[in-house]
């Protein structure tokens, strides 16, 4: 593993909860190493430990300890072959935009692109088949572009609902509709995030935005791709067999992980059994990890047997967080069944998914030369 | 408010967690008026502040403080015309039986009896029309009994749910399907309950036997009573309108209230609108209010408007607990209507509901004389 | 109890933590009256259930749900005998001078005036003879004044500590030393305050300015006042006989309720035993409550014998907060006595302090007639 | 590192919160090899994964998953050069005693010998020096032992206050008196150890036995070893310097990491600076790490500079919890000088002490042969 195989990259929003797990990440990998820093005006000139109010429970990485933050612009960033982007949802949108028209590979953790038609949402573990839109995107971009492009990843709590959601279709064809009660941990809202006045001894019962991104990007992650009589490749929505989703999303005291109770319906009739349905999660692989993305995890899903598994503070580090776990396995009255599945937020919710779409691009050769 | 309208009473299980809130409630109750303590040996003999290891944030009621604890005997406590049980299920059956035989009515949050044929199970604020089985209860008693029998109120979590279930039952006809996910406090589990080192920063998906209580006392709580050939009265189960119930259930770090989110389909088509499922509830009022329980709350559903209410922590003390609130009553994409119940576990979900089971009895003119 | 009695009352600051407080506390007063609410530009011209992001366990009260909210200028308040302030104190200097200047009696829970020379600081179970410097603020004002002033109560972590130490130098004459470790609620830094990813599963050893308000307040609480050769009073500082504390303050996820540990030394040898300091704290009353101001509490300090007490989940709401609790006094190996002090932080340590401080002045005929 | 190396262990209380850790960190030791595992007799007979509750973040170590767990007799653990014991106080007296009788070298978490006179009290960081009464401890046994010894490490508590202290009297010599205030985990008691009754959003100001553990573990762990007429090794108590120390214990709601404030006087005139203090602290080095224990930590004391350091969520995990982080230094008013510490109770204060205090044995050739 030398030289041959190191890939500069670029971090933006560096100080942010983000952007500190990218660089957490990022400075132990084996061919990623982080050669640009950017954050906002107030934080370029300063080394990085003082530009950092840092959060994280292990030190901050010496490799970055006295790297010079960079303002957002792609001047600073030339000479890497990708940037990451913690960015806030405010600013990512220009400031990544501005990122791709200067040819750099952009994987972006904010939500900004994620609703755009040639911009792939793409969960590791379920559909780098999408990768395919990138030609496209640079083609109809003005001026086309040769390298640059923006992948998003999706939304932490659609991340960890989506992988079993995959599997379940690879294993016994579309699924008709699908419940789901979110329990979402406080990192997920960012730092300093949700007050401790509002969540000690309590539940919120509500984020703004999330049900909506649930029940919306889940259906871009599992649709496929068709192609018009044009010639244009569309993300098709999950459209030729329609998917209902409906979800509750609520903010819990927990710091970490998120566990959501999903009950579905599948097309086929009769459906799964519990045990067929244990299973098929257990089996199901993610091509990232068959391809060799160092970052993927072996098991994408775990299968608990025990009754009162998953939970977030003894499962969510398991793989260093990057699958997910899954639990009660059951048939639901209502719909066919039900099971409980626990996410990493911090880790495939975020940062991890996007530094397996980066890893899965270069071994795919799809990022500059 | 005179001698004329007092009524004695007896705990059973008075130093344990439910028991403590009876006493706590009992000691400042218009008519009822605490007679007997009873727990068990290790405790009998002893005044009750030397007993009782008291968890309340309030202090110890004087009335009680020097009150000698009973063995839970019947002869200790022949001048009470009712007990209140908050005995473990371990002991609870065997010394309900002997107080019921003992021509005492008991009024009980333990679940011993909560499947039997002619015992009511009864959510004071839904279903008071089920005492009409006593009569039938005592009749086939051996020996028949003249004042005795037994009350029993749900269990927590279904308490919660079966209020706004009746509710737009009453408004809107059957319901068809109902899936439950609920979020419940550690107070549920007495004390000591759950290990803080199982449920701080954690989430546990699984409460033994909850789900198939929710799922099953549901249906006798909503359901009616029908007559049979032989002039039996039976408990109908809800079976003329089949009713499915998927509940799965979470411990959450939170120390009172529990949290539900609902999704309900209506046998009726089309289903009522967001808007008149809110009118609906708000409107939803109870038999024991109305003739006058002290107890039981004004308001039997608050509905809030925020989208981010209810909250345990800020709405479980509404009412003192007595009634329940629901918030985000919305469309269900899978369903017809979703929205989060809230209900006080330790309040109407246990103590306050014995009570106002107890206060509509003696209003009834079914107790004792 | 009639008009007669009446007093009117704005609260500036209305809409904040310490604001929304004093509303709660001042809705149900048997002779304050809130007449004015004070709050930012922002908020003024709006009902007050518009303006308020409301956080408190109970209802926003009828009587101020839709008063409408002034700026915090005095024309607004000049029907009010004494304004509340809850002001932040980026604001609160300027504002309190104005409205003191304008002839109101100014109740200030900010800390902006508390070191001024003339300003009484003072916590109502300890030195409301500090109530003498009024007259002087007044006359060296410039103009003259002939009833505004302004009264401020102590830091929230001050006040729990300074109660149990005032009682002791009543009973045992001058404190010589004294080291406390403060274990301090999130309530008490406001909302939003404390961020949940800084206190969950968290102790923060450090509160910026508080050891060193605590060092210093105590001082000018526990002090006398002196009369120079000019005829001018002076706070003394308790420099008659010199105190040193030592304070080490800590943010620990608790919402409300702050627990001392505290360790002092008596100028007077031999020191007093723990049960001697028990009696003395039993017994230590103080003049607002025997002078019958509502608010203050019969027990000044209660003393916990079980030793595990005072705990803040469930002694903070004793007597409503306004008194301490004191439990495991013992000797200390290396001082003279230890023991551990539970003060409300909410309560007694901000709005019910600015209040009895009010109803004190108001018996003593000390506010405007 | 082959066999020549490998050194068989047994873990005692296998099952337990301790056990599980000791497991857990010998599982991937780098010469010690987990070899049998002991447990009560209701354990016995099944292979771990079936006896034990498993509740630590990582999964069950796969070379113990199978092990078949044994009854707490030292026939079972005959091929084992040392074993670990992580016994509850009740049982750990007969059991360890008998381990050391049948000449096994015991390194036990528990408190029973801690008061032993010829039973080293050791904190690996701190006095290994007191390894020299083991030839003693064998001498006086009946019959005298060749190889069995018992070594106990401190308490949880104990442990994070006494390195620190440690490391100031080696630099500036005798600490005449110390005030300490603690604020310990959760998980310092064990499983199910807290009710999260008791300690959610709590503060709980006693610990049993815990206060006089602090006390007089410190004196025999900072004080030397005296030779009397008789040619006997004792103890000392740290009496040639009198050291006075008064401990506060609180139990708080963290999981992990006990933090603890401590005010410290020198016996030297004038006492050193805080500058001076965090020097010493940061220069202070072990002879465990100095002689190559694998499991001591390069930084026995780390000094954190930010005003809001150490705090247990954010430093609890540094160098795997195997030495403390100390912030805060700065003066006291009343005696010299005051800090923070944060030590892991789980780590260093536990199982990690033991496993330290083994390695040392090993490497100086005090184990078999």
């Amino acid at each position: 593993m030398t030289n041959a195989r190191e890939v500069k990259v670029g971090v933006l929003g560096a100080t942010g909860t983000v952007g500190q797990r990218f660089i957490a990440l990022l400075a132990q990998h084996s061919f990623f190493v982080i050669h640009a820093l950017g954050a906002s005006a107030r934080s370029a000139g300063k080394p990085y430990s003082k530009a950092v109010n840092w959060k994280q429970t292990q030190p901050i990485p010496s490799a970055v300890r006295e790297m010079v933050v960079q303002e957002c612009v792609p001047e600073h960033f030339k000479e890497c072959a990708i940037v990451f982007s913690g960015l806030d949802a405010d600013v990512a949108g220009d400031i990544e935009q501005a990122f791709r028209t200067a040819e750099l590979a952009v994987f972006s953790n904010a939500k900004n692109f994620r609703r755009d038609p040639h911009v792939p949402l793409i969960v590791p573990l379920v559909n780098t088949s999408h990768f395919s839109m990138i030609p496209q995107q640079q083609r109809l971009h003005s001026p086309p572009l040769k390298k640059g492009f923006i992948i998003t990843n999706a939304n932490c709590s659609t991340t960890a609902v989506v992988i079993p959601l995959a599997a379940l279709e690879r294993a016994f064809g579309p699924i008709e509709s699908c419940i789901i009660t979110t329990m979402q941990a406080i990192s997920g809202a960012g730092y300093p995030g949700v007050s401790s006045m509002d969540i000690f001894d309590n539940i919120v019962p509500y984020i703004s935005g999330e049900e909506e991104k649930i029940e919306w990007e889940t259906l871009k992650i599992l649709g496929g791709l068709t192609e018009g009589d044009d010639g244009l490749k569309a993300f098709d929505m999950h459209t030729k067999q329609p998917l209902r989703i409906s979800a509750s999303c609520n903010r819990v005291p927990v710091i970490e992980g998120h566990t959501e109770c999903v009950s579905v319906r599948f097309a086929r009739r009769p459906p799964p059994s519990p045990q067929q349905v244990r299973e098929a999660l257990q089996a199901y692989t993610s091509e990232a990890y068959a391809i060799g993305c160092p970052s993927a995890p072996r098991h994408t899903v775990f299968v608990h047997e025990e009754p009162d598994r998953p939970q977030p503070r003894l499962d969510r580090d398991y793989q260093a967080g990057a699958g997910v776990c899954v639990g009660r396995v059951r048939q639901c009255r209502v719909l066919d069944i039900k099971f409980v599945v626990l996410g990493n937020n911090v880790a495939i919710g975020a940062a991890t998914s996007s530094i397996i779409n980066a890893e899965y691009a270069v071994l795919k050769g799809l990022v500059g030369a």
